[in-house]
């Protein structure tokens, strides 16, 4: 089967796409049964609950060493009993090695072939990823199916896309003929895109495809094989991921451990001795700062990173305040805050906002928010389905401590029920109220549903704040809600500066949080919130090296 | 004058040659007086001498603290006498700082179209910057001219090309149309390409204006202000660069401190000082690898390094063996082997080669390689012309140790006569040979006209240790003879996977020493010599951050 040329147009769209930055996507997001079939959702809740408590078995890497697994769903706050097979680390390092040399001489259109193949089978299975995800990460369905099914798969064909014309942006050969008056010298001269080497992807709890088919898709596309390390808390959506690359790779003749899963539990943890070999070359991750740090500080690595970051959002004047705080409630309740664009640090002018009903003030508007908040997750159809469940339960810690902190407590966190899941772990926003001079209160990442409304002299201190926090300590996201045109290109180059994408006085049904795969890019790397960005030029360029040869053309 | 308007097919043209990576040349590399003028050569010559033992006082960038300089001619073996103005580091940084705010405002065409003026303004003064260079650096005229006049100025209209198109490469502005069944979401969105800050370009005292003008110039199309700090022998070629830059950005009422000369002295040195101040976020360097391997580990800081790296000619069999002789005696003749692309490791197999007529045993092969080189230097029409003068008198030491190496000595250096130059510093190639197994010997480079004859099993053994030698230590050039095309692709996949570039069967005026603008990638990036690449698009792009904003459009 050529794949490549089944697919071509698939991948021509999304180059296309690339450079337009328009909407564009190749899988919808909507779990309608009108497109996925009225029997899709079904079948992959039923396969799912199949799968529970069973071993693995859809990979094809190799007899394992041991069988265990770790995961528990935050919805049913108990183990959900999947063993996948455990491999050696020196295991993985010598058949990803292996797999290196026969998959760097796939030429650059099989290998694009297969790989959009892979996202056309996981397609066929975006509603058991989706209830993997639930039931790993804690999303809501709809956040589940969308962020690991559809919108993962487009920014996988993104990094398929942009790797592709990387490698094929210069000419394979060419002759150089240059003049030399009585005759020319010609040499015949050809351009080898060589990958680095072995991949080495690290994911997260939370979005377990979403960040890591990425980098998956960006290192295979460009040759260079991937040990995909899962979370132990969120194994199951990228295991059905990289089982159905593998089953391509099969199917393709090719060796299934170009892409391997490398499974580990809480106690014995193999990241940093697979990070730290001297054979992987290349290291995706996302998560904490510390560990990204550690990471981004091996020599002989080429790494790229999301991390940790404090996103702000600006309040200076606005013609529909309601509008406003609904969309901010929906930001900071959706997937209670455990999204890495998730809205932090509230900047508010003590004197208030302008509206288009008048001036409106800090204590006024902070009452607004918090009945903003509570309309939302008090509402039994929306509150329990956007908030989720909490995917640790240190994140439960934090809630705890953030009303602790030295400012006015304006909204406690509760639980809420949720109605198809009473063991649920769940938490609503906590928002608090600090002084612009309590800057180490609002210094780092509170990851969760934890707001901090900051009151600041004014708009000027505010954008100066976001500022600063996006350089010093990272920034993801930023939302800013004013009417005033000058002060609105003041904030996009001040922020620039800080290297973070602004969002302005978005109402309705677009959030902050949402970054759409060939259009936005995700995280700049231009600030300690990473060192990359999905998908840049520079997402796939580094994962290989250009290497010239040349020889006269004989007289 | 709207220089953009006025250079934009040099422009366009040059975005084209980046991707057809045939011939292409902007600025002639003869020196001939067709084509620079007849008066042009003597002009040059009678401005360098009437600049001796003066202050150089055509830069634009404020009152100094001092005037010094360090300069000595390795052809006279004397003081230029030219002294430059000296500014503190923090003046420098202050200065580059306040320029980054303008210059980062200023359009990607706007840009170009001045960047390009400069060089052809730098064209009007190619022989002045040949003898300059000559009389710092030691090279002959010939190299002088072409290196530091056209060869580097085409370098750096490439980087200008490459920067440019990335700067296009993605809509400043798009619609975000989404379909969501009943209605759309529409969302006005713009980008921004984000300068990183103040760039620091650290030059070397071999190639001072070749190595450092494509990091200048492709910091500032990429909008990010420039400090140029030359090695403090070799500073005139350099400053006359930023002096003809500082008066286009005068004339165009830019700040001239967007691109600033920062002179310093070997007994107080700035380098590290201007390195890890922290509003230096660019490092451009060429020079040796501790210092570059230093540089590479600031936190905070991108990086493009050229570093030292040994490399390799693998001899396996040939048609012609005198011409291939002839050929690699001119490499490593040529200014006194002190190119990064000198060839140094010769692995010839014990049993010799195989040629046309018949084997050539070891022996035979390095008489006649011994021969071939003496031909050359004892050539008094040749021989001065092409070894120029030793820049540095430790390289002399270091050629003195290399006849000391435990192995045969085929040649021992000498001094030659250059007859327009009583008093210049010269060494001819020294010729050791020593065994594969003693790889201590041949591990590091040993920069100038040094040559080791490696004898080894056999040609097999030869690609295994220069792909070693390659992946370990570095290679920048990598030289190869053999009439066996199954043994030709041996070379080319090895060596790919050590990012070493191979010229196979070199011949006649072509040497592996060369590197042309706008074809051949300069230093891969890929091995310890070096992490970046003349001009590959991440030179570029890791210059500047893309940055997103976006407002939904109103209802």
């Amino acid at each position: 089967m050529d794949f490549f040329q089944r697919h071509q147009s698939i991948l021509d769209n999304a180059i296309q796409a690339v450079h337009q930055r328009t909407f564009f996507a190749q899988y919808p997001e909507h779990p309608s049964p009108k497109i996925y079939g009225e029997t899709a959702d079904q079948e992959g809740r039923e396969k799912f609950q199949q799968g529970l408590d069973k071993k693995f078995k859809e990979l094809n890497q190799g007899d394992p060493v041991d069988w265990k697994g770790d995961e528990e769903s935050p919805y049913l706050q108990k183990p959900l009993g999947i063993q996948y097979p455990i491999y050696n680390v020196n295991d993985l390092i010598e058949k990803g090695s292996k797999a290196f040399h026969s998959w760097r001489k796939v030429s650059p259109e099989d290998r694009a072939g297969i790989l959009i193949e892979s996202l056309e089978r996981v397609k066929e299975r975006f509603f058991e990823i989706a209830y993997a995800t639930m039931h790993t990460t804690g999303q809501g369905f709809m956040m589940a199916f969308q962020a690991s099914g559809p919108h993962a798969s487009d920014r996988a064909l993104e990094a398929i896309a942009s790797g592709y014309e990387e490698l094929k942006r210069f000419p394979q050969n060419a002759l150089w003929d240059k003049p030399m008056g009585k005759y020319n010298i010609q040499i015949q001269k050809e351009w080898r895109a060589v990958p680095k080497g072995l991949s080495l992807v690290i994911g997260c709890s939370t979005f377990p495809t979403w960040n890591s088919v990425p980098g998956i898709y960006a290192s295979l596309i460009t040759g260079n094989p991937v040990i995909m390390k899962p979370h132990p808390g969120a194994v199951l959506p990228i295991a059905l991921v990289v089982s159905e690359i593998q089953k391509v790779l099969q199917e393709t003749g090719n060796d299934p451990n170009i892409c391997q899963l490398a499974v580990d539990t809480f106690d014995q943890m193999i990241t940093k001795d697979l990070a730290e070999h001297e054979q992987v070359k290349l290291i995706d991750y996302t998560g904490n700062s510390d560990f990204g740090n550690y990471l981004e500080a091996l020599s002989g690595k080429t790494v790229f990173t999301e991390k940790t970051g404090v996103n702000s959002v600006i309040l200076d004047s606005t013609d529909d305040l309601d509008k406003v705080l609904g969309n901010l409630a929906f930001s900071v309740s959706l997937y209670s805050g455990q999204m890495c664009t998730a809205p932090q640090n509230f900047f508010i002018p003590q004197d208030g906002i302008k509206t288009s009903d008048g001036q409106v003030g800090f204590d006024e508007l902070a009452q607004k928010f918090v009945d903003s908040i509570n309309g939302l997750v008090d509402n039994p159809k929306a509150g329990p389905f956007v908030l989720g469940a909490i995917q640790n339960k240190k994140t439960c810690d934090r809630i705890a401590q953030a009303s602790q902190l030295k400012g006015k407590v304006w909204l406690e966190s509760r639980t809420i029920e949720n109605p198809m899941f009473k063991g649920a772990r769940t938490a609503t926003p906590v928002v608090v109220e600090v002084d612009a001079s309590q800057k180490d209160l609002f210094s780092s990442e509170l990851f969760g549903p934890i707001a901090l409304l900051i009151k600041t002299e004014n708009t000027n201190q505010s954008i100066q704040l976001a500022k600063e926090m996006a350089i010093k300590h990272g920034a993801i996201s930023c939302g800013a809600y004013t009417t005033d045109g000058k002060l609105k290109e003041k904030i996009v180059d001040e922020m620039s500066l800080a290297a973070t994408p602004v969002s302005f006085n978005l109402v309705g049904n677009i959030y902050l949080n949402q970054n759409a795969g060939f259009s936005d890019f995700h995280v700049t790397g231009g600030n300690p919130a990473g060192n990359a960005s999905f998908t840049n030029p520079e997402y796939v360029i580094k994962r290989f090296t250009w290497v010239g040869f040349r020889e006269p053309v004989p007289a």
